[in-house]
């Protein structure tokens, strides 16, 4: 079969590859697609060399369906059209133990920390499994993933109907996080600087902002009554922007931290303090958020056919995270089964 | 009647002044004690000179007796003992609107925006009166507002019984928070490099760490089983506690950022995102906070003869601050009657 595979060094190499056989509470599943995002990019830069093993199949977005089981399988048949949470706990850590399992202190993230879903036949323990329900395509349904995302930042931050959102950074993530926020009634604004984007977005039917032509406080001040918003999505990872996000925040409102900073970041905490705000970090999905996410595909509530911007052959995943560094897709989808 | 006036460049001066008289609404106090803390100590070294008015009586954490009532007061006489919650909010900003009077976007905070308690006859509106009980000295109860905010913080922190608890600076108000979140049923650790004030809070009962010679992550980890704290209070007001807090914290714990940054400060958002931390500011106090203040001084859960290390006359209030400067003392009371 073929698989794309990281070796190291920026290189992404198409490669032939032995299927792996199902063992016992496992699931082989003939991978569709597989959608490319930021922590591909992470990985194939290298920033990720300290953690994961090369040569590593990645991918981590999928969509497929059932293609053989191991042996005390009796949850899936042969033919099941599913997707991957890609997530696998220890069940004995303090996190576990507590209830977060999807936040494990060991967690072992698949695609990342063991072989992804860019190879044609991808085995995986069973629990991981979502099925995908009727009347979603296999391409949509491989947007499962970061849709659960989206719909776990906006379950974390607590957002309630009508209230003022600003979603800082309008990549993928920034986008889902803006329809779910709407979905659950919120009035919702995004912050982008590459006017290419700002345009998607605002066909999507969002008001967008320039940041850098635009006071940003000052205009969330006046939208919202010198309130200030009651939710701020931080998903651009950039420092201006964490200086900036607290002023935006109403007393008592709440920041989400969903963007990766890899160095400290500078924040304002005299206005933390001053307006009693809440910042929270949220990470990953819990099996309801992927649940979720999976019916508002499958309900049309995601842009999805918008949101996919190209679709690639497998040999072409290369090419493909390159067009994806350049800012200007959104989601590529890769058609691991080659039936596009 | 006698007065301590903060006259700009740091002096502060014994002064004759005309007592005010109660207007409609409003109640004058005979004060008896005013104790000094840090926001007394930035008036005065200058650094709220762009918000105070000067010359300004400062003080905001008393106790005393109600001298004489204003017109349509009807639910205070003359001779109850009475402390004061300093908070005049407007009632109509978004803030107050939302339920947050607290803290109203406008908010005069009595002491700093407005007259305070540094004088022998202060009038303020009877809303800001608190009841003292019956076996409540004046000495103590003129620590309610300090109380007040250390049950603000606790209560914001969403601690629970058995909570290990991390509480990072040992002054006035780290060890109050300490004692609250005791009484909370937490388990509580106080951090603090000061090796008198480490003594001091070590006789009441609490373990103590000194950052500068103990890995505070390491011992953290090892006292909570490799979980982190379920609570961190950042008392400190120091870069490197923020910068240090977040490794403290368990998978969805709660840091909660209780003192004044004046600068912006590095935080590590990565770690923040990683375990889904929240951070929270809080600020000041409710109402309520205040009326379980006044009941746990009462019920002598708060060690107020520990925390009072020294009761001046008026006339040393400048002396008293130089000494509170100099990190010795823990709560200065300044004997406002004349009567200790």
């Amino acid at each position: 079969m073929r698989a794309a595979v990281y070796r190291g060094e920026r290189s992404v190499v198409p490669t032939e590859a032995d299927p792996v056989a199902p063992g016992a509470g496992e699931v082989r599943i003939a991978v569709a697609y597989t959608g490319l995002c930021g922590t591909d990019l992470h990985i194939v830069h290298g920033a990720m060399d300290a953690r994961v093993d090369t040569p590593l199949v990645f991918g981590h977005e999928m969509s497929g369906t059932v293609e053989s089981v191991g042996d005390g399988v009796t949850d899936w048949a042969v033919g099941d059209v599913v997707t991957v949470m890609p997530l696998v706990w220890d069940g004995t850590c303090p996190a576990c133990r507590a209830g977060n399992s999807h936040i494990c202190q060991n967690l072992v993230f698949v695609g990342i920390d063991a072989p992804g879903s860019l190879q044609e036949l991808w085995t995986v323990p069973e629990e991981l499994l979502v099925r995908v329900p009727d009347g979603l395509s296999l391409r949509h349904a491989a947007l499962t993933e970061p849709v659960a995302v989206a719909v776990h930042d906006v379950r974390r931050s607590g957002l309630g109907v009508d209230d003022r959102t600003v979603v800082i950074g309008g990549g993928p993530i920034g986008v889902l996080i803006a329809t779910v926020a709407r979905h659950a009634g919120a009035d919702v604004v995004v912050i982008e600087p590459e006017a290419g984007r700002r345009e998607r977005i605002a066909q999507l039917g969002f008001a967008t902002l320039d940041p850098t032509s635009t006071d940003q406080s000052a205009w969330v001040d006046e939208w919202t009554g010198g309130a200030g918003a009651d939710v701020v999505f931080e998903v651009s990872g950039a420092a201006a922007a964490v200086r900036g996000a607290t002023s935006l925040v109403k007393v008592r409102g709440t920041l989400v931290v969903v963007a990766i900073h890899s160095a400290p970041r500078e924040i304002d905490l005299q206005r933390l303090f001053w307006r009693e705000l809440t910042i929270l970090g949220a990470r990953v999905y819990q099996r309801g958020d992927f649940e979720t996410a999976v019916r508002l595909l499958r309900d049309g509530v995601i842009p999805a056919q918008s949101l996919i911007t190209a679709v690639v052959p497998l040999d072409e995943t290369s090419a493909a995270l390159t067009e994806l560094e350049q800012g200007r897709a959104l989601k590529i989808l890769v058609d691991v089964a080659g039936e596009s």
